[in-house]
């Protein structure tokens, strides 16, 4: 059973309670035991979140070799971060990204990422459904499902 | 029951025997066999290819009130095509935009979409599960699952 | 009497049906009625739609010899087709370009044009009077008017 | 009746004695006479031209409330006039931008315009054909003719 | 107690029927009147308008030796005047730039200021108070208080 | 009386000590201090600096529903910081972004700001007294006083 | 004997009657009678001219397996088809791509190639010779002669 | 004996007060009367300050005619005013474009001219000399010396 | 004999296990290990390493007095962090920026410094080694060697 | 017999010694032999090879009067050098461009070429043969074989 | 009597045989004639010409305190070479930079000069009389006019 | 021992009498004298100057076989010289790029370099120290030291 964390960026601890015309009204919490509820038996999933860029370095550090796969939501980060661009080249564990909204139709400073390309795929716009859908997606991937 | 197109772009014709390092070793006609497998019952299903745009403007158009929901592989199109945008808009169904490779991880000129901000989502990366995986999240905001 | 061509591009056959708070509600029948009715034994009219990009630039070739005049609206191809422009180089046909909407105020891919440059003249933004106005413009260039 | 401001910017006084081989060999005051003529009953013209953008300003703010629309030849300003944009925006009266010449097949800094976004519709490259199109159109716009 | 120069810009005149939603609906006189009553006592004010860059720049030459500050809003001149800017070089009087709204949330063009850099501070986006707090960090300034 | 958390960015507890020439010799708590004397009664300030992204995003979460008004000087994170941006979109608390130098006429890199489009307004040049004029802004504001 | 498809994209049927101070007097059927006679014996030439960007993109899907080499002049098409670049790739075929005109001494949007990039070579400039010697060079080429 | 008008824009009525360190320390009328003094006998000089784009507009038309060169220093218009270079298009009299400073040693913005191009030639950084110098090259240049 | 603190940014910790093609496959500790040996009794050498961009300011600050000099490897944050390259305007300790590979020959948002222009000196490209001949470029540095 | 000067540019003359992968394991010697064989009795060729742009300024200056052709590959220079481009101008002597590998597959900086659009034309990516295809090019081309 | 070095680079020898649209008829000796007869008594000139960068850098490091100023026309190099700026500031004399032709009035790489904002001041347009204005206003320099 | 290729491009004859401020006050030979003594029976150095591209491209050539390692200074070209570039490349031997000043902190056309991604790496700002930790560096990297 694959064992996958599941990595939340900045504000996303807010989700319900910002813009919900954007980001919808579900929680965080919700989206983790919807994921927890469909995965169970397929996925071992560990959860995080952090508000800090530090910390989300050191997160991705310690998965080396404690994961199998990363699903990830770096919020604002993505647009910004090279610092976790280069802790996910260290750490070489393959990862989804994973957006709430599509951010193709959003201000023009979030459509470029900086770490994407690294990514075994993205999945972006289907809100909640982002999360689900990217973790199939990733568990193909680990299973083996012959990459594109 | 909801009626899906899916519209595959030029060259898709070529999956299979196209640089299968990028894009796989499967065939289109695979791909579509899966899915009708997989959505059996839960999509009706129209499959549909062509290189021309022409082509697939005029068969965007006609599917304004003869299908629910698209799922969109554009291929080179994605890139270049305002007509293909404005068949969208005119149509006015809602679509999502699948990848069978990470564009964001090859030439530049394949990073920007003159479609993506008007889709649901977009998926891209997974191969052949792109598409399973965009119509999973398609079917999900058509049914009503709160969008984003 | 003038022969014109009438040349519409792609989506424009969804004139009506399409964003009417762009493009009004009016059939691009009911533009060709109506320009047929103002001008009648002023022009002899041509009336051509096409959503295929090589199907515009062989309809422009056969006009060599046939047309005195033509009136364009290349609708998405006005901003990505060279194919288009060399067309009209090639049969070198005084043309008019007209656009339903105020192309202006539009996003910023709709600002530029491949062919204004080319052309006798431009409207844009009158709706369907921009066919009118420019077929004005047109037989007043042709009919010998001092042209700036 | 509608209450029509024509308004000229820098150099259209020049007309008939300035590059003819681009502006024509008539003067402002032919084009002005011509509209008259043209337009004898279905429209008050006031004519207007100055060198100066703040003399251009403060014209436009005394026709709150004095004209139903305006027909505009902002001349040079077109391209560098931030402040004849307010003024436009300030009075909210519905304008049509013309120009003599095809400004696109001119130099790269005449093909930007800062107010054209907030115009009705725009008119080029007809030579003193350009201001009756534009007048047509500006008024079958506030005849109530469906815009687009 | 100081002499203060307040300079408005184009289209100042026209505050309170001017685009009411950006810019309040209190009249050029209110403000005025505000700054006035408040700063009784504490500075001697001289009220300036003009929509003429030209007089903008004759106007602040005048004010060598007249003046010991200004508080500028130079309106649309903001974004494009480097006659102004030398006309503040020339002069090396101390001035505030103000702004009734906040242009950082409005059109890309009035992002930056072509003077803004020689100045002691900006405010922006306080309605008529920005007048008030300007003048306040002017008066602070000029009475020696340290500037950053 | 309204509830006003004053937040500092990175260096800014610097202050006094750091580039002296740029920020001026008093120190933050000197700010604080002056800015609790002058607003004594009229608001209820709390104060916070943080040199960490993160923290500064948690603490703007921990805003919402504890305060009025933010009055914001995010320091270098302003030209940096897209996920300090979503954490004021999240809470959507007024706010106003303050600055002690006048970043107009500092580097290239200082010029742009990720949040002032979100702000109520901006202050930027007068040292300490950015404050003093920030918060009157503010409380202007939520005062009720017509914003522009 | 190599198996090569000359292969012309859209205005080349023109050749002769199109813009003859740019492209020569002679016909794309001269062109070809020329090729046939020179390469009698050494090549076996296919020819195929389109308008069409799809059906050019579907013409070069057939020749997998069936030409050994292309000589490409995709006129304007050139400048604009990820499409056909993505056709080139599916089939892998060696090609040349070929230039009547010197594209270099034309405007701006002609300098860009997005295909030239996988081409053995560039021939340009030379006329109805530039086939000619692409041709000479491509043979060359699939004959083994040490490529750079 | 040629008849030269001596045209100069905005701010350089402020001579000799402006900036002495970058513009020297003689007023206009020193400049002035240098050339006068310089040139007695060999050209019929008139001199002209504005510091309104629009009058300078207006003079450069009414030397049509009157005027066999101009010596331009259009000071900061020189790098903003579309509308000066049609006057001067418009009346076509041969000009030199003088600076005092040399403005590539200057800001960016100062670095362009928009009626260089047009002129027979620029002289700048000589202080009050680069007058004399460019009416000198205007002479000679209107009295016949081989121009380049 | 000089203090010098040792800086090292995010992921640096992970120096052995990190992408061992470019950052070798010695670990941060035998990095410090070499340094304390070969310049004992040269230098009293303080070790620090975060992925915290927050705490990397903080640091910074503490050093002022308690520091003659500054080892930094930035890491991800060289390219993105005005906040650290405040921190070091702030304490204004000379210091010297080292790179372990040579960031000219990777990624283009590699080759940038926010704070180059403010160190010393730059080493980049000798693995371990860059921190060695950055340590005698800054101990000559602080020995008053001549600086060019 | 045209007379042609066949110059090479800097490092060409390490032909067969550098990077053999992209420019061949043929000396300039074997191009210049095979030259001569092929087109022995069909014209007269001198070779020239420098490291120095100003020798090859200096040797396409003598040639004026001295060759029909120049068959020229400028190497490096080709992308920075005006003074070559100028030399060119100055004898306005027929020339081709020719390099030996496909610069469109190369690094960005060997798209440009400062001389192309003054070229007859362009041969590239055939490696030793792209000389005797651009001398072919340029016989037909001087013996009045109609250019395009 | 100042020593004055006359120095021209690339192509300047070929005066007069050389595109004399653009740079007249005259010979560089003819220039350097009359420059001699000119300026006989009033200052002692040297002429060099070269097309050589490196030469023309070592020529003038030559000239420290052996030229009290330099008249220079670095033809093609003005817009490439780094190298002739840095010995200008290595020398550290005054200079003035001409051209024969208005540089403004060509293609785009020509507006930008790498050592204008080094020069006391530039000339350009007047052709051969270029050289003798360009001497008087560094003569003038020389003397001590006051500079701008 | 190494054998090593002191290399200085354009200027570096001038050391101690150019900029003393910027590069220091001593001489070249003061610099090749210290490394000299310092690398005595650990490097055989060999000294070489030029100010020509040309020579320096044909003095790199030479070393093919003739040296181990190169300490490159190539000053002015650094920035400009593709040619410098593709001799390095073609010799293939290791280089250390050496800067005197901080290349970063000055004009924003120093701080590219065409040579530096294919650099074993570069040290800059340390004056003539620079060349000493340069050659230290790449002593250790052909002494087989791990390489980063």
């Amino acid at each position: 059973m694959s064992r996958i964390a599941v990595i939340n960026g900045p504000n996303l601890n807010m989700l319900g309670r910002r813009e919900p015309g954007i980001y919808g009204s579900g929680s965080l919490e919700d989206i983790q035991r919807a994921l927890s509820g469909r995965f169970q038996g397929r996925a071992e999933l560990g959860f995080h979140q952090s508000n800090s860029e530090g910390e989300l370095v050191s997160l991705i550090q310690t998965l080396a070799g404690a994961a199998d796969g990363i699903l990830l939501n770096a919020g604002a980060y993505t647009h910004t971060s090279v610092a976790i661009r280069d802790a996910l080249l260290a750490v070489d564990i393959p990862f989804v990204e994973v957006h709430l909204s599509n951010v193709h139709a959003r201000e023009q400073f979030r459509h470029g990422s900086l770490m994407a390309d690294l990514a075994v795929g993205v999945v972006a716009g289907f809100g909640a459904a982002s999360y689900e859908l990217g973790l199939e997606g990733l568990l193909g991937y680990l299973g083996g499902r012959e990459s594109p």
